[in-house]
């Protein structure tokens, strides 16, 4: 399902990036235990947030999704 | 704005399609007036949301994405 997709895609992207939670949502304030459940699957997240995300690793939202 | 970049990408892809609001919003089960919101740049829409509109027109969120 696409919450999970996105998580599992955010956590992918984090980690290749070797930000830890904590310093990828101090980078793109965004509350940690948020980021965790967006991680998660757990999270309907909202475009603005999405956008937030896709900044913090700068690439575009098209990016983000890629192959998702 | 992503808001208003995102309304006129559906905007866009749904005229192409020969839709109507009316037509797209009972195409996708979506509230023809929340549709209407989106497509005017004044939601900050759900993930879920997206992938309904993604599914609609036949398209990955990626694609829907493009060039935005």
């Amino acid at each position: 399902m696409i919450k999970k997709k996105f998580g599992n895609r955010v956590r992918e992207l984090r980690t290749q990036a070797n930000l830890s939670q904590e310093k990828f949502s101090l980078l793109i304030d965004m509350d940690r235990t948020y980021l965790a459940s967006v991680e998660n699957g757990r999270r309907n997240i909202s475009l603005e947030n999405i956008a937030k995300i896709a900044d913090g690793f700068h690439i575009t939202i098209e990016e983000l999704f890629k192959g998702m």
